[in-house]
């Protein structure tokens, strides 16, 4: 044992590997850190402390340390910059001032500045680093470059390391990289792919700074540690919301021309809030202390995140924006900014542990104050039979019970993890978090102070501080990975392009916001709780919408027309139906309806999946007009649709749905399995005649109905109740009800909807009784009612 | 135009019927009521003043009026009581002194008592008002006899009506009936077909005067009137949860003989709380005013209302009960009663309107306050951006949203409707209902009344003058129908049975109730938020339960058996079977899982259904392992079982979902439909080497598993993967995989659960391989692991 010092090691658990432990036997391991672009902003106010702090934490441990400041400036620019920076730092306040101007100066002197530009610099560099270890007798462990600089430099700088700087065998490379990473998902994966042209992902730390923000960091330890307490507790059957918020007071003043480009939810939801959503929304890892495993339960939760939608998020943005930008990038007076400010967004996760819980992701500037918060409401489950007047805030369960994640400023001006007293008591790590001294007067979420067991840590310490420490140890899960990173750009870029051109709410600031922003959910759905009030400066707009929304009558080759704007004609449709549909249970005990694919009944299938609780889903019968000759489950399949659309959300059993049997003997729609004729008894069996109650069409632009197409060898005449047929589009081979039993149903209703369906609109309502040329021409119930559904622009173009 | 008051009669809406009104040109039309029991408590504190009330309403309109107080009383102590009741009458504030004691003089002419008791006694009645009609040159209108009698009473009485007091042709006859209508199903059956005996549908009114109480004859009324606002609001999508609610502060003294019969939920629950939740749950009809319309939509609305089970309630009694019942009936020292004086109960609604919107039931004597509402509280579904001290009641949509039907009493100490400020601006009639004044200081249901829209009655009415009123104007939809009654029990009776030996939790009474009473639900369940305390009184209890919970782990014929009490048990098989899932889906991408029917996998569906958020059932295939030849929806199918507690709750894609194939061509299990074959090349198609991940077996008490009974020719050996068998029991026809088929699994686990099973248990752990005589011997995976897991009762006896 010639180093005891070693087992020290282990048992502060600072040992990075047992590996690194049993080189140390050799010789002192050394590690180089690189601060590029040492004299920005990030670099005087962060990062010097920072690395000051790893010092003071590492220093005397296992391993020596040299500190590069680099940067473009001139060397002696450079070093009085630097000289400056090192001069201002301070100790904790736990180190006595003797100690702390001593570490200080040993800090000092292992810190220096160097230009650092051309290939030559860095091999330059990689030189002096090997002297030096050398010189000290010493072993390089690592060396650790810190990019404090604009994206566009880093291409340059990770050549130059790659090539002429990465430390010799044995050693580790750890590059650490800024946001932004990338502007969408395209872009975030070009520079992915450019930057893994030099590293290899495990040397790449992207820093998001809210994973070392403490609270942040507190997440998975808190739930780690509360396993018990919360095992029962987070999921949906007992969490009503989820609220991941960033208020600021300041606005985006003098920096626009940066805001320009990004607006909230590149600046903020994007990166910092989604980190915070996944380390709530995840699966506990069994070992949270496995980066790896952290990282892998992270990309599931990404994974089990469901697309967002244009609709899934309101946008604002404070009212002097606009003359902010004009006035810092030269705009002329007419310029309007589309940028956002302020960002609510409405987040599902499609898993079962999550399914149906919101998940708010708010921020925005310009608001009434500075906060940051995870908050984890839990639903009431309770009746409390006493009068609220005697309900006892520990032991009420009727009481709000919830749990924040308290990030930083606000009313408590400091991190804080908060549980309601009428949950559970927390269990915190008593060296790092302490509990909260009284505050009388103080309330938080709409409860006083004393409702909660609140913790603070011990010492706080700023993110970047944090972050350094855990660069140092390798710990990847408090960073965001390359597949975590384009997981994030997938999940934000669709909702990003779809918002594009939206006007954003313009909001006064401050106070007096009062409740312009407050905003709401319906299913997936948010808006503006408000109505838009008169705009206080005139934005670009949509064009206006005709204001006449009514239900036209009229009639088309013969039959009843139904005519209105597309909202309008499906609330009409979705009704009618509902009506058939009573009709025929009361009169027949069961309902047969038969729906068409493609897309135009998507929004009656959510209609009628949202709105009409009376429909007798128990006694419909769900049947295909026709279907693509793909198993069901692809997502181009007619009855994949109606499940996604329709039957994932009501109770039709499981015995009343009849999908046409195109794949059997998994095989796709081969004459000899008899599908068609399967389906065709199935629905002898079950329909009283084989007459529908109801049947839905669609028309196709060709005149084609069903899967029935013009010159159709079959299905438009003769006995077949169900026909194999060919499209002209891919997938060709379609099964689909004939004309004849199509025409045996009582009622037929044709839906047309869209602009692109005028033209044939037009030639359909001129033309004979031509199904060979006009499949559609051929619908015509023998005894049954036809009605056609069309909305404006189908039917007045 | 003789009579030119019938045109004054249309106007003012007071012409039941045009045919009255046309006959009324002949002859003024005469109503005749006979109060029974007419010197009763109910009689004396209500019914006269109701009845003067209605003479008040309708004198000098187009009835003229007798009423006729009937008991056993002697007709000379009768006459001293109703004169007595008489004198006591006042009238409404507004009308003048003069005009009262004129009104009041008429009313005391027109009310006269009889005795009557026997058969003559009734014809002499109704001769008598023939004669009184005659006399008057009047037309007899109708006669409403009201029943203020006890119910042992009530047959006597009809017959006597029927036959011998029956109006003649053209006037009809109204009986009124009052609680109790029974004791459970049996009991309200019984009397309502004895009563049906007696008297048409159309002709019984029976009262439960909550639907008199003001409040709650405004919630059809208000749904109506409201129809616009509350459109987009009344459902699952908005609402929280719905409580309704009757809270009392006195106990049972003095009258627990009745009490001790009938306990809590009959006594408030089944009748009063179950009318307000019809009326609030219900589709609300077209035309609120068609009592058919109304009384058909509460029906359905009871026919959507979920089971009970004995977990749905929580039962209480106030500490000092058991002492008065035995006070006041001469009970023995060690009495101890099981009635409950409390109940929380948890309904839900199985429709798409209600579905998983919690309805609490609550009533209890001994309580803090005595109140009663019906509360709809609605979801939170906004974020409101500013700090909550700048929230303003009627803007933002975070504060709470309500509304109450304030029954009375309580700290408003009247009817009311409450409407959050936040929600709309209700309509209410002006006629009937004005705001309320301020009131300040005072909090209802968490907030300021100031943040509700509040009204009140005009003129507060008790029930019996209102529903007094209505029986006179036939509005048949303020009582209780015979369906509806029936529909009630129907709903009560199970849970009742349920509960017959349930301990109530003990409680001291009032205030010092505390926490003591408060509950909460998981899912179905409910159960006392508190752990039981001390009892304060020794009360029976259920035998002590042993406390150790653990898992065993031993050998079962050579293989793992793993034994737990039950509820353990069942949690360690759904996560062997969640573990064995995920490691499927890694491995092969798929889990092919096959369940067996019968009861004992109930828990464990429920189990996988509500805890185990991270099964793969997106690549989980279910299969079923047996099924009984009868249709899928039958109930005794497997598969409804597998859907009814499993499939409704996950989201397993609909082709993963494997039932077997029993019913083909509208037959069941016909050898000729080859379904065997078809299940057998389906599951050789899908499951690779057709060797299931998981099956999961019980075992009969006679041997049998799967469905595999003892001698069966069939299915035991073999190179069949599916056969039909017969059962011993009905029905007889079943289709099962073979032993070989199952054998080929790479696990099997056996579930055997209950005492029942112990018996076989034992004897099967003695026998060696003769499938022949018992099937479950034959269960021997060839290259697959066989797990046993047995409950203690099972395997320990």
């Amino acid at each position: 044992m010639k180093h005891p010092g070693c087992w020290k090691m282990l048992t502060v658990a600072m040992c990075v590997a047992l590996l690194g432990c049993l080189q140390a036997q050799e010789l002192r391991g050394h590690v180089s850190v690189i601060l590029l672009g040492a004299t920005g902003d990030l670099a005087r106010k962060y990062l010097w402390r920072g690395l000051f702090q790893l010092y003071l934490d590492e220093a005397g441990k296992d391993y020596s340390f040299s500190f590069h400041g680099a940067a473009l400036t001139s060397t002696k620019q450079g070093q009085a910059f630097i000289a400056k920076v090192l001069e201002s730092l301070s100790c904790p306040e736990d180190v006595a001032p003797d100690r702390c101007s001593e570490l200080k100066g040993q800090f000092q002197r292992l810190s220096a500045y160097r230009h650092l530009a051309t290939r030559e610099d860095y091999m330059a560099l990689s030189k002096d680093i090997e002297a030096q270890v050398q010189r000290g007798g010493l072993r390089e462990a690592g060396r650790i470059f810190y990019f404090s600089v604009p994206p566009f430099a880093y291409a340059d700088i990770a050549r130059n390391i790659n090539s002429s700087c990465r430390p010799g065998p044995g050693a580790w490379l750890r590059v650490v990289l800024e946001k932004p990473f990338g502007h969408d998902h395209l872009s975030a994966q070009q520079l992915a792919t450019e930057l893994g042209g030099f590293f290899r992902e495990e040397e790449m730390y992207r820093v998001d700074h809210y994973l070392g923000k403490q609270a942040v960091a507190q997440i998975l330890p808190f739930r780690d540690q509360n396993r018990k307490a919360l095992d029962g507790l987070w999921s949906r059957h007992h969490v009503e919301r989820v609220e991941i918020i960033m208020k600021e007071t300041v606005d985006a003043e003098g920096r626009t021309s940066f805001y320009e480009e990004y607006g909230v939810i590149r600046d903020v939801l994007q990166n910092h809030l989604t980190e915070v959503l996944t380390l709530v929304a995840m699966e506990l890892p069994h070992n949270i202390s496995s980066s790896e495993s952290v990282l892998q339960h992270k990309l599931r939760a990404f994974r089990a995140l469901r697309g967002l939608q244009k609709g899934s998020a309101v946008l604002g943005q404070y009212q002097a924006y606009s003359e902010q930008v004009r006035r810092e990038q030269q705009k002329p007076d007419s310029f309007h900014s589309l940028t956002p400010t302020f960002a609510g967004v409405l987040v599902h996760m499609d898993n079962l542990r999550w399914e149906g819980v919101p998940f708010i992701l708010m921020s925005g500037k310009a608001l009434d104050e500075r906060v940051g918060y995870a908050r984890i409401l839990f639903r009431n489950q309770a009746y409390c039979v006493q009068n609220d007047e005697h309900w006892v805030a520990d032991q009420s369960r009727c009481l709000p019970r919830q749990i924040v994640f308290y990030i930083g400023h606000g009313e408590l001006g400091s991190p804080a993890v908060l549980v309601s007293r009428n949950l559970f008591r927390p269990s915190l790590p008593p060296e790092s978090w302490k509990e909260l001294g009284a505050r009388p007067g103080l309330r938080l979420f709409g409860r006083p102070l004393s409702d909660f067991y609140a913790y603070s840590p011990v010492r706080e310490q700023d993110a970047y501080s944090v972050l350094i420490s855990h660069i140092f140890h390798g710990r990847k899960d408090s960073f965001v990975t390359t597949e975590n990173l384009l997981a994030s750009w997938g999940f934000w870029t669709p909702l990003l392009d779809g918002l594009a051109h939206e006007v954003p709410r313009l909001y006064p600031g401050g106070a007096e916001n009062g409740h312009l922003l407050d905003f709401e959910f319906g299913g997936a759905r948010l808006c503006f709780s408000q109505q838009q009030p008169e705009q206080l400066v005139p934005g670009p707009g949509p064009a206006p919408m005709p204001s006449g929304f009514q239900v036209l009558k009229a009639r088309y080759r013969e039959s009843p027309l139904i005519s209105a704007w597309p909202e309008e004609l499906i609330a009409k449709l979705a009704d009618d139906i509902e009506a058939t549909a009573v009709r025929a249970v009361r009169r027949f005990g069961a309902f047969h309806l038969a729906l068409s694919g493609g897309s135009s009944p998507v929004p009656l299938f959510q209609q009628l999946a949202t709105r009409h609780y009376g429909f007798p889903w128990a006694h419909t019968h769900l049947w295909l007009v026709d279907e693509r000759c793909v198993p069901l489950w692809d997502p181009e399949s007619n009855f994949q649709h109606l499940q996604t659309h329709l039957l994932q959300h009501i109770r039709v059993p499981y015995y009343n749905i009849h999908p046409m049997p195109v794949h059997l003997r998994q095989r796709l729609c081969a004459e000899e399995d008899q599908g068609a004729q399967t389906y065709a008894s199935e629905i002898s069996a079950l329909v009283a005649n084989s007459s529908f109650d109801l049947v839905l069409l669609g028309m196709g632009a060709d005149g084609h109905t069903a899967s029935l197409f013009p010159q159709s060898p079959s299905g438009l005449d003769g006995e077949q109740l169900v026909v194999l047929t060919e499209s002209p589009s891919r997938p060709f081979q379609r099964m689909s009800l004939s004309l004849p039993l199509i025409n045996r149903a009582r009622k037929v209703a044709v839906l047309v909807m869209g602009r692109v369906k005028r033209e044939i609109t037009v030639l359909v309502s001129r033309v004979g009784h031509e199904p060979k040329k006009w499949p559609i021409s051929g619908v015509l119930p023998t005894s049954g009612q036809l009605v056609w559904y069309m909305d404006y622009e189908a039917f007045l173009g």
